[in-house]
C-alpha cells in the first residue's frame, strides 16, 4: 500500500521549544480530563508536566502494580505510556478535540524495579486526524533512572459532545 | 534482515486440542504465579480458564479502570491481555520456566463498555526460547460480546530462581 | 487514553461470506491500483484472489528477493503482506476511496523458504476512517504450507484525485 | 507479565561514541552479509554508513519500487528499515553471531517522494539474545529531507554454521 498518510502536516520535531507556546486553557483542559481517568486515580498516576506536544505521567512502585516478580506490570506501563502519549496529542488539538487510541506498540527493555515509574509521551507527527506519538518509560530509584519501555502509539481525533 | 529466528519450533494451530493434554501441575503453576500480580488484583482480575496454550482472564468493567469516558482504559486491556497471553504460553514450558514479555502491539477496536472486559490470550508459535502469541478483548453486556481489542505479543522464555 | 475510536464501526468477521458480495467494479478497481504498484512487479507478485475484505497476494521465492541467508526478506514479506491487507480494506470503501498504510506490525514466524510466498490480507473491522487489517503470511513448497508471518495493520481511507 | 527481559544487558545511548569501536573485521562481516541480501540488490540499496550500533541504508526512489500513487511502497521503506537495524544490531555481537529478525512495527508519517529513501538504523537496547532497534526513514529531495517513517524492532542473535 501507499506508503502513508498525507494527513500527518505537523512534524513536531524540538519538544524543548513547544512547551513555551502551551497556554493555560489547554492545560486545564489535559488536567479535568485526566482527572476523569479513573484508570489513572486506580494507580497512583499524577500528572508530573504538560507541555505543548509533551506530557509526563509519573507512579509509584508497588506491590500493587506489579507483575509476579515484583516489578511493574507490562499493561501498567502501557497505561501511563498511552496516557501521557494521548495527552501529548490533545495539547496541540483545538478546543473541542478528544483523543482516542488507535493502537500502540511497546518494546520492555529491562524490569520496572525502584520506586517511580515516568512515562514521557511526545509527539512525533501531529495530523489533522492521526497524531503519532512515541513514550518512554523509566524507573527511578533515588538519582537511578533506568530505561524501561519504549513505545509507539497512533492517536484519533475526534470532537466532544 | 532474514524472515525469521529457526527458535520457533512448535506451532500451535488446534486450541481445542490442547486443553486435554494440560496436567494439574501446570495449572497449579499458573495460578499460582498469577496470585502473585499484584497489578491483576488490583483490577480485580480473575483466571477464567487455564487450557494448554490459551487462557482467558476477565474483570469487571468499572469507573477504577476507565479512561475520561468511562469506557475501560486502554491501558487496563492491555494488561488483562499481556497476562492472559504470557500465561498461555507459560502452559507450554517445562516446569523452571518463568516467562516475560519482550514486546506487543495492541490495536483497538471499539470503545470496552459494558460490565466485564474478557481478555483471551492464545499460543500462535512455541519456541524454545520465544513463543508469539495473540490476544483479543471482549466487552461483555449481558448476552452482547464485543470484540473490543487485538494484540499480538512476543514473549521469552527464562529459567526460574 | 481511550480505550478507542469509535469510527469502527463495521466488523467483518466471515471471510467465506464477503466474496459473494463483490462486484466486478470494485475487482476492477483492485486490479487496476494494483497494476501501477511498481514494486509489486519488481517483486513479480501477483493477485491471487480478491473477496469481500480478504486479498491474497503471492510471488515466487528467487534469490533477487532473499534476504543473506536465501530465505524471503521480511521487507519483502511485509510488502506483500501490506498490499494484500490495503486492498482487503479497499474492497469495502465506497469508489472513490483510497487506501494508505498508517502502521503496520508483524512477527515473523519461521524461515520463509520454498518456491513461494503466499500473503493473506483480511478486514478485521472497517469504520468510516480508519480499517484494521490481519495479514498471514505462507511460505508454500509443493504440498507444504508454512507460516511464516503474522501482521497486523491500521488503515486510513481518504479520498482520490 | 513481567514487565521485561533481563536478557537486555548492554543500552547504547550515544551513537556517537560507538562508531569509534568498530573495527574493520566487523565492518567487513556486515558489508559481507549484506552483500548476500539479493532483496537489497533488488532495490538498488546500498550500505552508507556502518558503525558501532549504527546502520544506515539507502536507495534511489524510482517507480520500480513504488505504491500506486508512486511514492515508495511501505514495504520497500519496511525492507531498508529492517536491514539497517538488523546490520545495526550484528555490529554489537560477536563474530560467531548472526541477527534475525523476531518483529517490527513501523508508523509511515509521510508520503516517501524524492529522489531518494535514507534508512537509519539504531540499537536501542543490546542483549545477549534480544537487541532492540529503532529506524527512521527520511525521503530525500536536493536539501530537502522529509521524515517518512519510524520503525521499532526486535532482532534476535543466533550462530552461524
Amino acid at each position: 500500500m501507499p506508503a502513508t498518510p498525507i494527513d500527518h502536516d505537523v512534524e513536531v520535531a524540538e519538544p524543548t521549544r513547544r512547551a513555551e507556546r502551551l497556554d493555560a486553557a489547554t492545560v486545564a483542559r489535559v488536567r479535568e480530563s485526566f482527572a476523569r481517568q479513573g484508570a489513572m486515580a486506580t494507580l497512583d498516576a499524577e500528572l508530573e508536566d504538560v507541555g505543548g506536544g509533551r506530557v509526563v505521567i509519573a507512579l509509584p512502585i508497588e506491590p500493587r502494580v506489579s507483575q509476579q516478580d515484583g516489578f511493574v506490570h507490562a499493561g501498567v506501563v502501557v497505561a501511563a505510556l498511552d496516557s501521557a502519549c494521548g495527552y501529548a496529542a490533545l495539547t496541540l488539538m483545538p478546543d473541542d478535540a478528544e483523543v482516542l487510541t488507535v493502537e500502540l506498540k511497546v518494546n520492555l527493555l529491562a524490569p520496572a524495579g525502584g520506586s517511580r515509574l515516568v512515562a514521557e509521551g511526545e509527539v512525533v507527527r501531529a495530523g489533522r486526524t492521526l497524531t503519532v506519538c512515541r513514550g518512554e518509560g523509566y524507573a527511578v530509584q533515588g538519582s537511578e533512572r533506568v530505561h524501561v519501555a519504549t513505545l509507539l502509539a497512533t492517536m484519533v481525533r475526534r470532537r466532544t459532545g
